[in-house]
């Protein structure tokens, strides 16, 4: 390809691309120069907190009970540096957006990453709940560590778990950037809004949908393809979803939900029901229910080839 | 492990990988040695695609109106060279698939790079309306750059917008390249061939399939799990598929569907209808249809432990 | 953010996390410092197996017929070691965790790889057969070249094959990161116990599950979404799963699995059945079947706005 | 080496090196958290400015006229908006070794930034000066290019000038970060403060010393190991060196200077000098003179085996 | 640097830097296109022959005898691709600057490369022969393998073996960067035209240099500092030096120069010499002659702080 | 170079390249496999040695008192078990060559990391003397922690110092790779061997060497170009150099050597001598001696156009 040269329509192009017209509604111009969050930066923050929450499993592969403390505080120490930053930037954005006055950002930040530090050990409790869940919820799992480093479902809730406490502190984007981060590796949809309780585990994970007003009890186990949604969203005078508003569904303790099946608006899964695979669900459910799908048909299909 | 020495049967396996039996299904031999196209050269010519797209929110952090036309230069210059190359060795795969003489790859690739070109400010555009799409159709969403910075739905429209323009210059393999990157990272599979309007969205992503002659409107609103796919397939005397047979769904102007529906062959999902979850279709749908599954039972299950 | 000093509760969250009853349950202590197996090395392996199988597709660019031996000779030579190094810290690591003592891990991985290597040559042999059923399977398809290239099927079924083999030899934990690594990528959850015959193609891929007891006849072709799962699985007296029961279904030859279907337990599909897109099954397929859902209805929704 | 536990003497080991005594005069702690300059970051901003000084040499392989101008304002903004920050680390840096307050540390790295942006063309002109001078100083070169390309003495040139300019702004630390790049390159010590007219060659390089307050004329060639140094430097009453007093020497146009030639303090070597190898020379040479060593002796060596 | 704009002239600079008076002396245009030869490249295929030339002490840690020849076999073949995709790229950078007509590089490219591989056994063997020099020739070398995997002697006569073979084929620009690369490494910096037979060994290595003309025996050892090199060289009518004339010192077999001894010109240094270190040697020297400076004098200096 | 196609000569020159006789003395085969040390881990080692020694200024950007102690222990746990694997490969790597039985290597190598441990504190101490006689030495620096930073004889002490504590623990070949590491970089080659006392200067550098049996005491500063090295050395029987021979120069305290002079042979320069620049000595000097070169000539030399 030595003898390309540039393309002749080159300038037109490069015109029509940098005219206001053409970029007004899709590039970002800050309010004082702040670049967008990290996502390389994001990620590395989030394997951090795994290194974190799973010792031994992640990070430093020699460590022992000796040099934990150490490894642990240095770790901890550039996710506080590191999440404040990205905070900020986060912030800055969401200033920008709004149109409103970025004042105190890296204040802000600073305090909101200190009220978010002080909930990480609990929130290592609650993934070592998840771990007992993932272990006793699949047969094939041989011991409980395999499910720490290799479920996928671990690896989501460790995700959301930490996005989840991030929005509670009214963080912007960077929850979002986090729970995204899970779903394009293990195709789960958390929205860092849902409120989750111990004890839970996605068995296979692609395609389960968790929506932001999601309430979901303990010891709830669902399959791949489930989505946990919305029935349908308000507009507002200009046309524009009314933000907000709680639209997904209530799980309760000990509740089984198989694979594909769909339960959207709010609607109230009573504690201990079982609902089967595909099923397609708008209404509340009693505590105990055993909800299915119709029987399937046998039929002749109209061609040979296939279907 | 410092005292492995090689495999004993090391070179009767090796002699067998070797042997033509072996490998002449799976050995790439090209008739003039260009070597297959680079995915991770594809990778970065569709960043830099999105760099060029979306400015301030990817590639370069300091972009500004001042510098704004040196980068876009930039960038859209190194995209030419890559990409065109790219698309040669597309070409070379490709002749030599099909046993033809492969004369002139590099002037074909640089002519229709070129084409390619004149495309990019309207890919924009396009874009530019599913950003919208994306902010109205997610209460989720707290402003548009939210959905363009780390919503799938954008992150795979532009992969597709991107392979589509190439498909239709008949340009083979890297348009495919292209959607699978975003099929894996989002779980999307969009054929570059399928043709799909302005003001376009998915929402949650994962398990979307739409087929190579799919035709989708304006406005239309897709969940996780939608197929817009193909009910059968004929074959040819030698029992191979013939291609390009329109088989797949066309999709009128304003239309949702939610999440789990299964729509197969050239049937017409009409104007303004909406599809319920989980709904397996094979037949045409009228104008302003709404259609759903029918009502699960409540049943009980027949083991006590689970479904 | 030049400012910020280090968070003042630091010291009292550190002292949390490295508490006994903090880390217990989720620090992975090994009984000789063996660390866990490197998943970015698992993952250079199984690149280097499709260099090994698909010669010229993956791996060295200018490969040809002059230097293939040499270049297989030295890319199976590397793998040789460094699976060897990963299969035993696999046993390290279950033995740790089976409080079994951990003897000769370095004599029984060797063992293993080299009982391993001897089947690459039937791996590739079997992916071959994927490859010519991918490419009859899909009227998309343009060459057989473009599914090894391009495929999420390929791609997925060529970490089964290799996780298989691996699995067979009772090698623990490898496996199970290798199907993983797939999974994350194509959205396909294959657990490696699983047994396929040959000439096996998956379309769209994303979300299908085929469970560790599933067997799979020859020319089986299923679509995204598909799981073949277990219904339900027996607890021992401690409330525990009993692990390895057979729990998933078979699948004879020539089977099509439409989108979206669920088939649970151990039931038999029948040779030559069409089962469709979305249902729901729990029982045995006669040979032959052609099973599909039931028609959805045409309502109106309750909602003007949505569904 | 999987059964190492930790070190027995560790805590001892490090509490020895947390204490207050032992860290005191080699630990760095700014006043307000700026890090110190990044030598990596500094390297990229010297590597950006050979690109944009010898266009197509270095950087972009694909520079042609159409393009340069896009690629050279690209490069230049990220230079800018790099340099800025590397020289306010600078001077935060310095403000907390000279204990003094450190306001708009910001404000001056910008302002001088813009002062140092002026100097490029210049910088240019000069450089291309001392290409020509190397192609005619050395008759191994082939071309002009082949200079630019790989002669030592053109990158330690490109470094000095650059480092010269921003040395003349009273910017602190990072001229001298510059030049030490290019010593560890090539062995050309050169300090930013020396004043270097047009037409430099310095030919082999390795051990070339030219002091802070040297002064060189129009078309000097010097070779390897020469010393343009000082002689002696006083103290002050606390036995410090003072610091920026006229020390090296002052070498007029047209001189030529063999290698290992030492020359220390403010002497004058005149116009058209030419200096022998291995000279040691502390006092002026009038314009025109030849000076060179004493002849070697022939003689006898004490040891049969060697010198 | 939040707040760091675009400098206010920067359009005034780089409408400077892009104006044709700047660039024309500094720019590089080729004849079609063809980039300059990669440093990053040539740093690769210079490692790659020394894990050739060495093996087991550089490139694959686990190669033993049985995976040498696959081993040696794949590296040479990425070899000889890469290299002659450097020398075509020589060539055209020549032809351009020749303003001679750039045809066939491709082939001359390859068919030198062919020339070039044919003596890579001859510069083991060579090498084989220096490493045995620097064994004898220093007390400190513990073994020869010492010296192999660490002493710069041996890492810059690799080098400079290598590239005088391509030196001799007449391939411009190539061997020049080969050399180079150990000249910054080193300190050493060998012209590829000089003749070095075997058995040579440079103790220390910074600062020597063996000028383009030189012809150096069997069995020479050189210190550090030592130059080999031209007294002075002609010019042509145009004031341009004369290329190509012999000029460099002749050092006959069994000779030891001495630390920083300087020989210039066409001048023989007859077998058996050695020559004292510091020495400025502008004339022949017998057989068997030992030469050192003058003694130096005792002496007072002139100022109380220093010399 | 699409067409290149595998060298006619391939086989013939890689079997050469394979045959005993060409491999015999250039190749690396181990007792027992253990690798080679590792040139990538030991730089790393030698660089987090040095976050170690001058925290701040290496290292952790965002050190502070805070965090000090877990950063600095994290990083001591690391050095410690890479240096204990690098130090076992060394000895590996000696036994091999020393043809003796490699027992117990492993424990030695964590034994030996145990002691050299011990003297990191003391490590850091004499370099902080280095560190204040470099900002005493040089008029040029502005504050201890520029020197730091920046100074090539803070670089390559730390290297030395670090790596004379391994020689004096009888460890092979690491020492020498860790002075090699500072040599290559700063043209500086001190045996790890060499014995050098506190407040130690080394100004400029390039071409500095110190033999393995040097005395240097405190306070001593050298310039660029000096040699304390040997005079000659004694053969055994076979014509081997006898090793471990005392023959390089002791140099009292307070001694200053200018560039350019060569010591050889243990000679002694007494107590606050000064040694000129280029002066060549092979005797003893009494305390405050002044010794340099006999003046240059004026001389008329022999050619017109240069020297």
């Amino acid at each position: 390809m030595d003898d390309i040269t540039t393309n002749k329509d080159f300038s037109k192009i490069l015109n029509s691309l940098c005219s206001p017209n053409s970029y007004k509604k899709v590039m970002h111009r800050s309010n004082h120069n702040v670049p967008m969050p990290s996502t390389k930066i994001m990620g590395q923050i989030v394997e951090m907190m795994r290194a974190i929450i799973f010792p031994g499993y992640f990070g430093y592969s020699h460590l022992n009970l000796h040099n934990m403390k150490y490894y642990l505080g240095t770790v901890l120490d550039k996710i506080y540096h590191q999440l404040a930053l990205q905070i900020k930037r986060g912030f800055c954005f969401s200033c920008n957006h709004n149109k409103t006055v970025c004042t105190d950002c890296t204040n802000r930040a600073i305090n909101l990453t200190d009220s978010f530090f002080k909930q990480i050990p609990q929130i290592r409790h609650l993934l070592s709940t998840d771990v007992e869940a993932a272990y006793l919820g699949d047969p094939a799992a041989r011991n409980p560590g395999e499910t720490i480093f290799s479920y996928p479902s671990i690896y989501t809730l460790l995700n959301y778990r930490v996005a989840h406490e991030l929005f509670k502190l009214e963080i912007p984007l960077i929850p979002r950037i986090i729970t995204e981060m899970a779903h394009s590796k293990t195709g789960v949809d958390i929205h860092p809004g849902a409120q989750i309780d111990e004890y839970f585990f996605m068995d296979h994970c692609t395609g389960i949908v968790i929506g932001e007003t999601c309430i979901i009890g303990k010891n709830v186990r669902i399959y791949q393809g489930v989505t946990l949604g919305a029935k349908s969203f308000p507009l507002d005078e200009n046309g524009n979803p009314i933000k907000g508003i709680i639209r997904h569904p209530q799980v309760e303790d000990e509740v089984i939900i198989y694979s594909g099946a769909t339960i959207l608006g709010r609607v109230t899964i009573g504690k201990n029901s079982v609902i089967g695979g595909n099923v397609w669900l708008t209404r509340d459910v009693a505590p105990g229910s055993r909800i299915m799908q119709e029987k399937p048909r046998k039929m002749n299909f109209e061609n040979g080839a296939g279907i």
